[in-house]
């Protein structure tokens, strides 16, 4: 098994009201591949600028993380700047810089093909559709989207939607989507437009699954310290499908323990800045935590 | 056993996106006693005017709900408006008309003074240490208030919840009892002012519950129609303590249940208006989603 992530790879400029992080590693992609890799080998395919240095690529390398999908085009990293409210609720964008970001055409290395599992990160719905078709029959595709591509080009995204089969979106994304207020008629709109699995992000209030079997709902992890909650979302996605593809299967039992996974991986992420968390996170940690969500919401039979 | 409840019963004007209602009954002592009544006889206590009539009494009458405790005094029922916003997240009080209840002052009849369980609904923290006062050693006092007495009542507040085993707030209210914007921190402050167990409900986000165990999380129940939440909270305080003095046992196990059960009553709740559903709804139905809730939220070791 392996994952082929597709998505930025970026310098943040973040301000909480814990403090300040200039020009640290993000992007939706780094998020993803770093919580993905520790379960299952990843391809990564995004692309940087002259100015990405070796001290964020070391992130990477000691990691099951594959760069060969790496570009290194002329001009700067895409860099991103926001500033969160005083309770980490709502950010606002400084600047986007998109530098060589706004340039990118992901070419798919060929080793990469045959990857298992394929994470079509927030980017242009037609570029998501021209990796799929450097690739060859993964076994499950799961795509994020976003507002802007919601509102810009929705035709194009519904036709990359047809061949996703889990969509992961928060939730206001899928009101915007489907134009349903409630997240269950909304969850069936969107289904009937390719993903047989919806994952919507609820941020601190955790994540709903619809499904073939129904639905699951899944709560964040109280926690004490949210310190910048940057990232949260791609590494949930990470963990989700890096656990999944690690268990070979996709039925429903799988799909929930992957939904709980992403959420363990995604509440340490929110710990630190950046990805100064998950990189010195270690599998016994996961695992404990994995453990604490199962005593967080279990209850017996009547 | 027996459950004290002391609260408001009263009519509602209630107008949400799919409908108006007017004059129906309402009242937090209201849901919570039917609610409630469907594990454990309940004692009410509350006042209403010479209009209240007989059709709302029999909401109560055909079920285990004494009514001696309800007094009917000379002039109007409590009487409040409002309206619901597009999405149900929000509502705007349009009128309260205080009317008897502005006079009331909770007068417990003998043979309830051994109710094993208390809640005292969310009335002036005097009167709801008054209440206590008129009763012998109950087993459990549960709690609600609001930013009304939080901010205008904060030291009678404290003195009541020292003496309260069980307080059921929202996330907001307990921010600002606390002045945590955290949850968890929120949590800790609230607790050493003295409820061994704090519920904190979410609306559509469900319930966290901080206990002497550590935390519990329960989703809400993802419906398709949510008709009008008016009362859910108080249906939820009903069929969490109604279900809990059933049990015989306030441990850990039974409180998660009793989290449960009260999310399973909430659910219905608001799927009509006033107590509609809540009066022709059937203890198998109750069972049934309790087990949907089971199924909502189980997952698998690794």
């Amino acid at each position: 098994m392996s994952i082929l992530v597709v998505g930025s790879v970026a310098y943040d400029t973040v301000e909480t009201p814990f403090g300040k992080a200039e020009r640290v590693l993000g992007g939706s992609a780094s998020f993803f591949s770093v919580a993905a890799s520790f379960f299952t080998p990843v391809n990564l395919v995004g692309v940087v600028g002259r100015d990405f240095g070796e001290a964020q690529l070391a992130a990477f390398k000691d990691r099951a993380i594959d760069l060969e999908g790496l570009e290194r085009m002329a001009g700067d990293t895409f860099h991103w700047q926001g500033k969160y409210s005083y309770d980490l609720n709502s950010r606002e964008t400084i600047c986007t810089e998109l530098n060589v970001f706004e340039f990118f055409k992901p070419k798919i290395p060929a080793r990469y093909r045959r990857s298992s599992h394929v994470f079509l990160g927030n980017i242009d719905p037609l570029l998501q559709r021209e990796v799929l078709e450097q690739v060859e029959q993964p076994q499950v595709v799961a795509c994020d989207t976003m507002n802007f591509w919601i509102s810009g080009k929705l035709e194009e995204l519904k036709k990359t939607l047809a061949r996703v089969d889990i969509l992961l979106i928060n939730d206001a994304e899928a009101r915007q989507l489907s134009g349903e207020w409630n997240v269950v008629k909304a969850a069936r709109a969107i289904r009937k437009l390719g993903p047989r699995t919806l994952i919507i992000k609820k941020g601190e209030h955790g994540v709903l699954m619809f499904s073939e079997q129904g639905s699951f709902a899944a709560p964040a992890y109280p926690l004490e310290e949210v310190f910048d909650p940057t990232g949260a979302g791609d590494t949930f996605a990470g963990g989700f499908l890096g656990y999944l593809a690690s268990t070979g299967d996709h039925g429903e039992s799988a799909l929930r323990r992957a939904v709980i996974m992403g959420s363990t991986l995604a509440s340490f992420c929110v710990e630190a800045f950046s990805l100064d968390r998950l990189l010195r996170l270690t599998r016994a940690e996961i695992d404990e935590r994995y453990r604490l969500f199962r005593r967080l919401t279990h209850f017996e039979e009547l």
